[in-house]
């Protein structure tokens, strides 16, 4: 693993995502970005969800070594229940410095507070404990106008969609949003170390949300990389992310991302925590574990994935299975379990767990440490004693007022889906579910975001909040740039198509602007409000080049011979000419007379139209 | 476009897919690929549904100038019901020399029959003809054995899945299969004039089947590159081809396609009809339909879509659409319509229609000209309208004994999708349904074979029989053999995703096979049982190029550090050399000294254990 020596290997990508401009809404300037189209068009400009923070605002200066503005460093300090202490001191095996094949590293992130924030003794600052008295932060208000957005054309749109239960407002207010995180149904994780990030909500009521993971591991990439995946994957979509490294340099790696990152940011401590032990499951403490849980926490990270539901009984109801175990922190916890034959400590600790959760204002992510790996093992006893587990947990954590999500699957035919959402919904309150997936099939490696893809789609629809990516390397490498984007791009068309299946007011609101443009030949307002603007072009290119194809009512599927949207606008202005209605058509077809002075009527309507585009589908 | 002087020119992918041996089971011996896994597994080989044709056969002789082997020419020729006659001339307009930009041309396909088959008058040869007579013939028994693949091994099978109404057998015998003909449910599309092609059925008792759409257009590609595409997308799993050509040569491309196809070719007929009009949709007759018809009839082509539901009535129900007619036959139709204002002359003629497939054995793919073309446009009347249209002409059609699917939408939201497949159920008396998609929104194109697999596996779990594909290219340009590829394989995985969510008996022989490779780090295996074996190798290799990463049991996601599917071995033998079942271990938990004695056990039974393998996902 490479050093980095110098700041120039810390490239990342800025600007404006091709076609849309940053704009800045509201009294708090909620980051959001503004697709323009044709002047011509008579289109109103679309305002579109925005992850990227001020890396694709061409007005912000970007300076990786020092870290991004800390926009909720006031409204933190403000409620007067924090105090500074000084940071934990970085021990060597913080960074994985013992043990064989430790030696190297990366250089410090030079811009490291001294200072950080932890509630004052006895102080709670999580949101949930705002919310349970009533007060509404700008951490929800935030929120509220993000949430809102599109809505205000919401009188164009009439409401349609099955919800399967969920609650979706017409219009986000931010007691909407106070009330939803005070019943635990949804979550704003925001460390009150991480001030660099901007508001955002997982919870069924509001849009699905995507996470993207990144993260060394000891085999590979390094992390300039790392930080630059993470500027990539928000810059398409990625509503948090997740930091999975393992191996060298964990802390500090983490230090880069969390200061560099807009969006809330997770982890699995038990990673690091096995870094410490030198890899041995069985040294594992909870001294080691308390300790890793402070040092993240001291930094910033927002989610704690912690697998406390993969309790010592449940360890062999997955002996049979034909993937056992394939959850890395489940594993690891497994064996804990077995060698010493007592029960997880992560279980047996939890409510201390949730003191320091409370202290930093960390949400839960309940881990399925014994989720399914394969289609054969969906649904089984071992995944759902472990769910009824997490739901016992949510419980737990929430009489702390502890924000808490769980997660889901893995591996799951399309037919045991909804089990999973509907077992999820009643053993765990109705927190927030938080899913991988689901792989619909096994037989795919390669194309696992599109296996995946399908099961999340479904899940989406039928309540998880927060879908997991799954990239095009599951199961056989690690992600690189491309993969990251393929991943974060599918996913976001997955929730996008699960928040119209429920019903989400606004939703469609992209589609119809879509396919106006598509139906006018407005080729790059096409491009521009698609997810992914700079492919759509490349493969419009690929086929007809010449930037005239871009403008020309002509489109390279059909040439210049076929039409059939064309036609449509035929249909139209020949229905508007003439007076009849559908019954006149009726009417018509058994009147001789009326057929030719409809035929002779169209004749002098422009039968002589222009034939160009058509949408190429199968026929 | 480029003539094809030298047979150099005309190059398809030929071989062995890697990792599996052809086979040919059977007394009709039934083509079949088998693949063989690592001999130290004690796996069985897995077998699987085979599209490839000879050209996956290292012992067939490939020639693309002579065309394939006629596998059915002596079944047809022993059921005394066909006569030879001489085929129709070729005209300069089948070709399309006329009108502006009709000069220039391709190569003849130089092995062209003089010769063809047409049933003896008053006779009919479609296989729904035999069925209802109870006739067994050998394209049924064929089917059948292809279909029972892997149900050999069914005892080691539980069923599950929900099948809406299927009625998937557990056997598949060939009186099954004339039952499903007979009672319209299933066809097998081939015309008497293309004996080269490997019976299959379409229906919904069946394997879902994928179809990939092929062809030149007035703007872009060649015979040479068309006739490749063919071939690679049957290697990669289409069960159908369609060839969509338009602009010029459409007779001799579509010569070159059926003389080297093994697999069923469908048609649009009206785009050839109106070519022949100098593409002035006006100008379209009866007569040159059904002179169109009667040449592609002799050429062999399996199955037509027909445009018979767009009736002039239903014109103006599409006016306030946002998409309008995406259909370019419907489109064409629409325009007809108008332009006469006269009912559809496919509509009125539908019968004599049926004369002329029943002579060949030809099936209807009756299409849906009126489909949405965005997700506003969704279940709408125009849709619907016309899909009870289709579902009298199936009726019509069923009366003089010619097999019949109804294409399908489209552009429809998740929740909207269902619809769609049971209101054709109920109004086409459950003849197969052959959907494009659906796409599930309409903000990704580039991303069109991900946003339609979503819908394509639902509505293929549902009850669809064959799902046509979407590539990359959708709504874009053209796709190139590499989306040819991404397409197929996208929609192979949501037909198996279906057929897993069916309950379909022997699918998940497949996916078990891969899971225990994976778990058992048989990375050969993994990749050899996969839809793609090439790019899962692929990835594997970007992250660990090394031989050794193939076979050592270690891999590239979590590095020699982390473990979950070995800790899952220590879990079984832990269990295996503990006889103290679940209830053991629950009542251990309260019993220090139980505690002690099991934790030593364990450190008796290989605590220390090699780590490696993890399956990545994200915790």
């Amino acid at each position: 693993m490479a050093d980095i020596p110098a700041k120039t290997e810390l490239a990342v990508t800025t600007g404006a995502i091709r076609g849309s401009k940053k704009i800045h809404v509201g009294p708090l300037k909620v980051a959001m970005r503004e697709i323009h189209l044709e002047p011509g068009s008579g289109e109103a400009p679309v305002r579109v969800y925005d992850t990227s923070g001020p890396y694709s605002d061409p007005d912000a200066r970007i300076d990786i070594m020092a870290g991004l503005p800390e926009l909720r460093r006031d409204w933190i300090r403000a409620r007067g229940d924090v105090e500074e202490v000084t940071q934990r001191e970085v021990r060597p095996e913080d960074n994985g410095q013992l043990g064989p094949d430790r030696s190297g590293g990366v250089q410090p992130f030079p811009n490291v507070r001294k200072r950080v924030l932890r509630a004052k003794p006895g102080a709670n600052v999580s949101q949930m404990y705002y919310a349970r008295r009533g007060i509404i932060t700008p951490e929800m208000e935030y929120v509220a106008e993000r949430e809102n957005l599109g809505r205000a054309r919401l009188a164009e749109y009439e409401r349609d969609g099955n919800s399967f239960g969920a609650a979706i407002p017409d219009y986000v207010t931010p007691e909407f949003v106070r009330e939803e995180v005070a019943r635990g149904r949804a979550i704003i994780p925001n460390n009150i170390n991480h001030p660099e990030s901007e508001p955002m909500a997982i919870g069924r009521n509001f849009l699905v949300k995507i996470n993207a993971n990144i993260g060394n591991s000891a085999v590979a990439s390094n992390v300039a990389q790392e930080v630059d995946k993470m500027v990539w994957a928000i810059r398409w979509g990625a509503d948090t992310i997740m930091d999975l490294s393992t191996g060298r340099n964990i802390h500090d790696t983490r230090e880069w991302i969390m200061r560099n990152a807009p969006v809330p940011v997770g982890t699995v401590p038990i990673y690091q925590a096995l870094e410490k032990v030198g890899g041995i499951a069985e040294d594992l403490t909870w001294e080691i574990f308390r300790d890793t849980l402070i040092e993240q926490a001291e930094q910033g990270v927002d989610y704690f994935t912690i697998h406390a539901g993969v309790r010592l009984p449940y360890v062999p109801l997955t002996a049979k299975r034909v993937t056992g175990i394939v959850s890395r922190g489940g594993s690891i916890m497994a064996k804990w379990c077995l060698a010493h034959h007592k029960e997880s400590f992560l279980y047996e600790k939890f409510d201390e767990i949730t003191e320091i959760m409370k202290a930093y204002d960390i949400a839960y992510s309940l881990g399925d440490g014994l989720r399914p790996g394969s289609i054969a093992d969906a649904n089984d006893e071992a995944q759902f004693a472990e769910l009824y587990t997490l739901g016992e947990l949510t419980k737990r954590a929430w009489e702390q007022d502890v924000q808490v999500m769980i997660e889901g699957p893995g591996h799951v035919p399309m037919h045991k889906i909804k089990e999973n959402m509907d077992k999820q919904l009643e053993a765990c309150g109705e927190a927030p579910f938080y899913t991988l997936g689901p792989l619909t099939t096994d037989i795919a490696p390669g194309y696992d975001h599109i296996t995946s893809g399908i099961g999340a789609a479904m899940i989406g629809w039928y309540g998880t909040a927060m879908l997991c990516y799954v990239t095009p390397k599951e199961h056989l490498g690690l992600p690189d740039r491309d993969d990251v984007k393929v991943g974060v791009v599918t996913y976001k068309l997955a929730a996008h198509a699960a928040d119209l299946a429920k019903g989400h007011p606004a939703a469609k609101v992209r589609d119809d602007a879509l396919s106006r443009a598509r139906f006018e030949f407005r080729w790059r307002d096409q491009f521009n409000l698609s997810l992914d603007p700079d492919t759509a072009e490349k493969y419009h290119d690929q086929t007809l080049p010449a930037e005239g194809a871009k403008t020309a009512h002509f489109c390279s599927m059909c040439g210049p011979k076929f039409c059939s949207m064309k036609i449509t606008q035929e249909v139209r202005d020949f229905a508007a000419k003439q007076n009849a209605p559908v019954e006149g058509f009726l009417a018509a077809e058994d009147a001789e007379a009326g057929m030719a002075a409809m035929s002779q009527l169209y004749n002098e309507t422009g039968r002589e139209l222009y034939m160009g585009q058509g949408d190429r589908e199968h026929d």
